[in-house]
């Protein structure tokens, strides 16, 4: 059964990020995959959270926030203001984005400094989450050479690049980087976000009305490996760096 | 003294309006007026509000939503959702927006429908509500050619087409269409609507820690109508139709 | 076509102002407007607001809240605090409240102080806004005498008064001071903010399904100055000063 | 030891109520208990709660709402809309309002109908929930006067009236009718509600850092009785009414 | 008529308090009264509310909280934070708790702390508060042993024990300890809360749909009491400790 | 390096299950993994979700609910309705709850009724997501047996039993089912989510500041697998059935 889009099972929609994309923040990114576009943004607080002064903790934070425009889905979505609380599904994208990051960060070389990330998404088709912190880590590395250029930090502060793709199983056959209408048909939909040193910084396989075999795991990561190196390549290709 | 842009005391700043900016809505401007950009977007439901059928008012209904994103400001803004609410200023410049928009359409002749309206700031540099107010015109005139054409609703709803600009007065000046400097530094600064037929829709002038003369509320609004004009040229070029 | 009360279409309500109407404040004026009645307080807080300390302002602040009783409408008002925030309509009032008295404020001669204005209409016929204004810079005066009186602040504070009148057409006649009938059945609508030094501090004209020309504009200017020195002569006698 | 307003240990404070104190409402009192002021509403809405619905409840129902104005108090309170909830306080009298009322009323004769009290402070001098009982009692039976003059309600709903008075033990006297210096004094603090048939319709009786004896309950029980005749001749008074 | 559970009226349900029921908190018992049941657990911090530092108020403080499980009912309750905000009647609870606490104790005793009381109800069967109340008085006794053995307070700091009790009128019948069905049938309902000296800390008697009188408050106080001593016995079992 | 507990690596903590622990809920277990103490409980609605109906999806619907007490937790934690909101965990552990509970579950044959699972931790050990997933699905099974026999539902609705255990990397080190202070340390934290099939239902991998190989992941499920026999071994024990 051919792809919606005429894709392979195994391609990855078309990348074309875009970097600077904003006036004011320290860094910024339009993530474009495929049609989801989201605005990927990193903005300096001289001070850390006041749980790290409570806790005495050295080093510095990197914290993440997520919302869709109401106008990024096919039908508007309500703000979440309006309902004067972020959703579950909000809370729990931003805080992946968040620890996807500080996974390859050396805190100890933000010292003093909360990096504020913020992904706004524009258009949504699927693999949002994923476009978030592909996009959200080329950002990062963009503010993060400011900072070290303007002599904010001592120090080049990544450890390694990460970025994000789903795989999901849809009507019994692995996919690599599903679009919203494959997402929804989804049996088993699964988030794999990883290292550009080949390591996994987080796996999240999900069935809602379906479960997976090892089998199964096998073959989406290898997918979702093949896709994440095209990623990296864009995040190279945009911030001007060889790696992270 | 010279404007920091290099502006003429009477100068608007370069208009770069941008058509069907987003995938999803009905219509969607990208409204670029100097460095400030706005994303306007109008969204179809096929219900009227319930204080419409509750008190049995025939037609339809226009509400609009605003937001900055918290990257859009110099200094990062904290998003209103984690305050749980609607800052004053959001809430008061979404009225304004509404109010301008229904004021140039007949509401008759939108039976049964809403139209969301959703201004969202990407980049903020000082009239931001007048940028919203003028994309999110073209948006609507966009969306209502989708659906007259599509047949959704019957006649062409527009009685005229709606713009808004700034002017104010920096230093004893009077200045046109300010930018987020000049407006920080305003003595009175004034927000004025009109539609293309001449008429006043809103104004709103505002002495913050000044008072202002007769003489200087004629200056400004001869001021304003001359930006004006410039504002239903980019309408026009963007909607590619002769009036609202 | 005769006006509801009688009044000719350049007639002011009757005035009542009653000053030192609550027992704990500072300064307070019941204002009464025909029909419509706000109780304004002044309390003194011996602090600046937080951002003043952060920003390193000097001199103090004024800030106002206006709140309806449910009780003070025809169909009694749910309560803004069951529905847990404040609606956009008093965020709007209140933030004009503050705006227009500090306009006529020397705030520096209000050193590390904060004045609270709190403006509670016990009963609404139209014009509550504008009462707001006129009452509380009413109480602003008896509340400023007190504090130069007892020490609190070396030198008189106000450099004008300040008091506001609404304007506006209602079939296609300009009118004076529109009670809640008018209000609502009014094409236009203003709101002119003036001191009684004959300057304009805020002006704010809105038509809501209507639009107005120049010539309108004028008229309605005209008519809000004759009501408004009827309110500085109410001023004038509430609080025993020949001017603010 | 003599009271500070020269008051006898039994003697309540000076009454004053007003009834038709607003424009708007079905019934309304200004209830003034020396200094304490309370505005009393009572409104009509032509529904039951949805509760009652659901549950096939038949009559109608009584329910009470109580703030107090910022600028009631000696030091300024914050608005509760500006915390986004009710104090516990406000929740706890509001609810005990409802009760006392409801206790007095046979709601099958308000068949379809809801009856909204608001209380709202204007002066708080101690004994604010007492004076909202006896003020509200008053204003329900001047609208459910009116409710069965218009045919609105087939007989009169009130089985007797119900009054309100604080007692306590300050220094180790009982006192009748406390005010505010004296209530924050007060070793035991209880606020009794009566009918004026003789029975109770709620007791609350409060040690914060003391304790009472079966002895100290019997006096305070005593003062009481003797306030609420007088609160009772007051309610007959301004609603010109034998009794309830 | 008889009890549904075959109790006499003058005999109190069960008693089967069960103490060190969690892992973590300084003090916690299982109140187990009937079929209701409520954790009340006893935890510390070392320091004092803000308000106590901002008035220089010395000692220490004990405030409580109070929810019940959505299972506890017999049908499902909603959450509250799923509401946004506390109930009125939860946040009643909680203050007489809290008071209820504070009555017994010398806060000067407890210099420096505050102890937070949480009484979390997982099976309700009538008699919530009251055995929320005589849980967290032998919770705190169990806390208050440890942070006199641990030297962390250098005194007793427990005037007296606290218990709690229902009592009502049922079908014109006085009966003690109101199980659910009960206490919904009941004309009048009251909460007794004494020392185990014999002195009063609180009573609270409420008629909703009836009133009660002078010699009906007798005959439910003397049941009250006879309930009171067999829950003291109860503390005595639980804590060890001959008397509070 | 020994575990603090002496377990082997590979070694689940102690199991003790508890059914019929509350007195309402349709099927409900205190769920005992070690010193984490977890009461799940399944309430029956007998509507579906709004959504649902919009959507005229037919069948049923589970959706889960978790809390701690804030008396669960070694410091006290605050209590998520004091702020108003549930917190980003709650919201993201409840969700996953949620999803896994549907994974085995035909909801067309639970026709127009809604399960309410609920999760409150008393006890916090390490593990409490999964000891909710866990203690939930016998809850489930519990109840569905009721309404199967009660004949609520036509048929049996489960399709496999569900649980879950935590595993990670401490010190290097795989190690099964994470107490608290191993969690804390834990560079790698993984829960996996199985059927009694042997198929994955949720795999949700994260390294916070540490990331992991593909022979690490291969480590952990292993180790999983074997906990999970011993999970779904209690569950038969707790519910009586051979399988779910």
């Amino acid at each position: 059964m051919p792809r919606e889009d005429g894709r392979r099972p195994d391609e990855i929609r078309p990348l074309a990020f875009q970097s600077d994309f904003q006036l004011h923040p320290l860094g910024s990114v339009l993530a474009v995959c495929g049609r989801t576009r989201v605005i990927c943004a990193v903005s300096l607080e001289e001070k850390v959270p006041s749980w790290m002064k409570a806790q005495n903790v050295s080093g510095g934070w990197i914290t993440a926030e997520y919302q869709m425009l109401p106008s990024a889905t096919n039908t508007r979505g309500e703000r979440e203001v309006t309902k004067g609380k972020l959703s579950g599904r909000s809370a729990e994208i931003q805080r992946l984005i968040g620890r996807s990051l500080r996974a390859v960060v050396d805190l100890e070389k933000l010292p003093g400094i909360t990096l504020h990330v913020d992904c706004d998404v524009i258009d949504a088709d699927g693999g949002t989450r994923c476009a978030s912190i592909t996009g959200a880590c080329a950002a990062l590395e963009i503010a993060a050479k400011k900072l070290v250029d303007q002599g904010v930090i001592p120090e080049w502060p990544l450890k390694a690049r990460v970025a994000a793709v789903s795989v999901g199983i849809v009507n019994g056959e692995p996919l690599l980087d599903l679009c919203y209408t494959e997402d929804s048909a989804a049996e088993v939909d699964m988030n794999v976000i990883m290292t550009d040193q080949g390591r996994f910084v987080e796996i999240q396989g999900t069935g809602e009305e379906a479960t997976f075999s090892d089998e199964d795991l096998e073959k989406l990561l290898a997918l979702a490996k093949s896709g994440l190196k095209q990623l990296f390549a864009e995040q190279t290709r945009i911030t001007g760096r060889a790696n992270g």
